[in-house]
């Protein structure tokens, strides 16, 4: 047993990275565009030029598509390369190379990403995400949760809520009515949404006015199990390897881009139960790691129905 | 993305054994004498003679050691079986085999293990087994919080404890004084004591007068990296691999027998503080399912350092 | 960096059981037949009547179903059990409970299985089988190998089988003609038969004709990547996450009952080449550990598609 | 089942990036030195300057030193940056960033890494490397193959060793003669060496002599479990996870940097024989891994017990 005076305290050192230490920030770069020559020296370069110093780069190039995508971390000084010209600076790289996208953040600067979360009966997931945010473990400001479902014993989420001052939505829908124009207006001013178990499909109609990127956690080893029922799908089918997957929502049901994909083993002796009690286990994981991944800017999308997870 | 009525309607079915349908109860036996021929012979035919159903059996003698352990799960009619007589069959049964160990529970019937758990700075661990005892995840009843560290951010964790009614007591601790004899006071009555990352060693004498088991959360991989700062010791070390162990309390530090242990790749990448982090999510698991396991009966004493875990 | 006489001299010790010690064999005992009280207590008075002496029991009883699957070690005196009175013994037990399956096997004295390969193109599991039954690690004798393809590259396996007299066929297959009949003549009198990444479908009247256990290994993790091209069919889904299966092979393609899914994680940078390789790694430890368990008297079939693995 | 004409067949075009298909190369490039502002600029212009197209860059800068690592893999046309070109050019880098290494590989141009393998008793990992080697998943030379214990049931690994016309070498060892001069002697020209499972230390004026790196696999969780017997230490202390670690030899025993390490669960059902098979299997994984890390230049030496692997 370690005794007073443990890890913790000698983490401040290990914290701060040297150049941090001289009020430096960390910046980070998402870049796609068309493969050319030269590219990661035009963006070292661009950072460079003003001083920062890059501490991490990704980059892919698929064997078999002239793509480039790069994500860049550096520290810099924000007297020296102010907010603005560092947007710009990277907006003029983004023209130059014809870039289909290019995202740049300095967390401790910018505001942190607005989310909605929709629920359902299940709250598994939605409990995961609010002790998580909590604890300061997801970078994200979460603007309100909508649930189509409500119950007496949810009250430990509502009074979670409440002594958050997190607005709360109690939207019951009905197969004639999905109540999607209200959420429509609840969920504007977020910049993505998350589906955490929300047992409603999406209409095409309302993916196309959000317009943003919503993830969702399937609790099934996509593309197998798709649709309901994937933990009865997967009993009856005597598998193994249970699995959740979170994905982007696209109009087609639970065929967007993976993002992250998680196993347990099972055996004869695992119940319907017990697959549901596995599969919750790794549905929280799941969707927690996709959302912190995509506020890190390492989620791209990539060719039709594929990802990029630097 | 599932329809409304998902897999947990399901379960109901799932869940009902067809032996339990008709009011039956589970029951679990824990064993432990010299072997000899016919001991699962008896101890099946002492179930079956009343009745009883056995669902599953775990054996286990050593290869090179005369010792049988086993662990047997049945169900069977109380009102063919009255406690009272299951009891006195299964001691009979001891007798005759000269067991070291006999336990039997009837969950459904018999109190919750009771427990107290004893925390220090660093509460994920005992906040984590407060969710899972909320989420009905932990079968068992928690007598006492007792911590030797407070401050300010802790109220969510006091809050959770006042709204479950759950008695805190804050004793720190110096290097002169331990308050063992208070908290010995505090933890007569329990079944066993969990040390959630709780920052003092137990002297020999606390353990003797307690005289039960205490479960342990060492936040390093079992025999190497023991005492204090067993993160430092592995990120010093230049580990690909960090864990997390979960044993007894002997007088020998961190020296008790190794219930559970779990791993997790790290890399250069991985600062002291990351390490903490990853460590954190492995001491939670690894304690919980050492609980579980001890609740469930699956934790035998096996030799001077080892454990059976059926 | 260990010292001469390292592990293995000290295994001998751990290697020979008490009970072995005395000339004495180890029995295994696989059972299958409807739930009833008591079936343990028999089974073990069985053996315990005969000095028998289990050191291991596996019981599964579905909560859903009146089934009951037993697996028993146990060690006996072959002189005072003798191997016929042993079959004997077993058969009346199988009577008496109505089994739908009751095998005893003594792998000391009785015959190994005999098992014929049949291999393709792709011949890593093949190779792969071949070694570990060379290092006396797969308890089989094969009877033959059979491909449907010869390539001057694939001497190695030739110059293998040749080396240990190991009978090859080459029967090249077309769409019109599968060479079921001339396979069904070499397969005669094998106890199991193994696809090896074998490329054809067998007839239903094929596998009617042979009548014995078939284990395929898929390079895929069914149900999902059915058929042709599992690794192309993941590779364009985006999975982060490739598998392989091995099943029975059932007249059905594909949905036989599995018996083991291994998983590896894959990521955006992973190609289809990479797909391939890692699938095929996990093919090869997939398919051993399916013919071990099987050996190993641990699979049974359970209900249509399922399988208890003990 | 695949159908005929499997997943192989369209490898093809996955195979050959667009870039590769003009004739170009793959280059890879490795370096360490102090960290600067513009390293990553200065070393992709460099790459573009010459019309060299970066696939894939890792950069590692630990936040507590101002220390630089690189690894570039980057395409380009040979006829436009002649092989002594490139050299000359990362070199001038180094010059200017006072690089303490810098590496650059053409895979296709330059020659395999040239390396020697000491066994002894125990030759499963040295029977898997020349397995790996033969199926062409090990990128190397082996000049010879040296070991101080010989046997009968060796012929195998001899068979194997003639076929491809590979220099065996038996040197038995004494406690007085460790034969490090006539090693020394065989090992010249070699790039590295590897010991797999070789039982014997290297002396320190061995190890200076060589002067080059030496890879080591340990057959146990380092720290922990050093020197001989890890099989039957980590059985004695009751372990539930067992491990092999891959490491650089150093005059320390068993203390050399880290470069992989694998763990396999245990239960109290496993033996010290099982201990010792589930080992072997992590050792070949874990000594493989370690050296196809370093042969794709990954691997760098970091601090002093540390290692980067990219």
């Amino acid at each position: 047993m370690p005794r007073p005076f443990g890890d913790r305290q000698m983490m401040s050192s290990a914290r701060r990275p040297l150049s941090a230490a001289a009020g430096n920030l960390l910046g980070i770069h998402l870049f796609q565009c068309p493969d050319a020559v030269g590219i990661v020296a035009k963006v070292s370069e661009c950072i460079a030029s003003r001083g920062g110093n890059i501490h991490r780069v990704d980059v892919f190039v698929p064997d078999d598509k002239p793509v480039f995508y790069s994500r860049s971390e550096f520290t810099y000084n924000p007297r020296l390369w102010p907010r603005d010209d560092l947007r710009k600076d990277f907006l003029n790289l983004s023209c130059c190379f014809g870039a289909q996208r290019s995202t740049v953040r300095v967390p401790d600067l910018d505001p942190k990403y607005k989310i909605a979360v929709l629920a359902s009966k299940q709250d598994h997931c939605l409990f995961d995400l609010l002790h998580r945010w909590q604890e300061g473990r997801l970078p994200v400001d979460i603007n309100c949760v909508i649930s189509n479902h409500d119950r007496p014993q949810d009250n430990h989420v509502r009074r979670f809520l409440q002594r958050h001052a997190i607005p709360y939505y109690y939207l019951p829908t009905t197969p004639g009515n999905k109540r999607e124009q209200e959420i429509l207006e609840l969920i504007q001013g977020t910049d993505f949404v998350v589906l955490a178990r929300y047992m409603q499909i999406m209409s095409e109609s309302f993916l196309k006015a959000y317009g943003k990127d919503i993830i969702n956690i399937h609790h099934g080893l996509l593309p197998s199990f798709k649709g309901g029922h994937p933990s009865r799908q997967a009993f009856n089918a005597g598998v193994k390897l249970i699995g959740a997957t979170s994905h982007f929502v696209t109009p087609e049901l639970d065929a967007g881009p993976i993002i992250e994909q998680m196993v347990e083993r099972v055996s004869h002796r695992d119940t319907l139960q017990s697959f549901v009690v596995k599969s919750e286990n790794l549905e929280k994981q799941c969707l927690a790691e996709a959302i912190k991944s995509y506020c890190e800017l390492r989620v791209l999308p990539y060719e039709l129905k594929k990802t990029v997870v630097f």
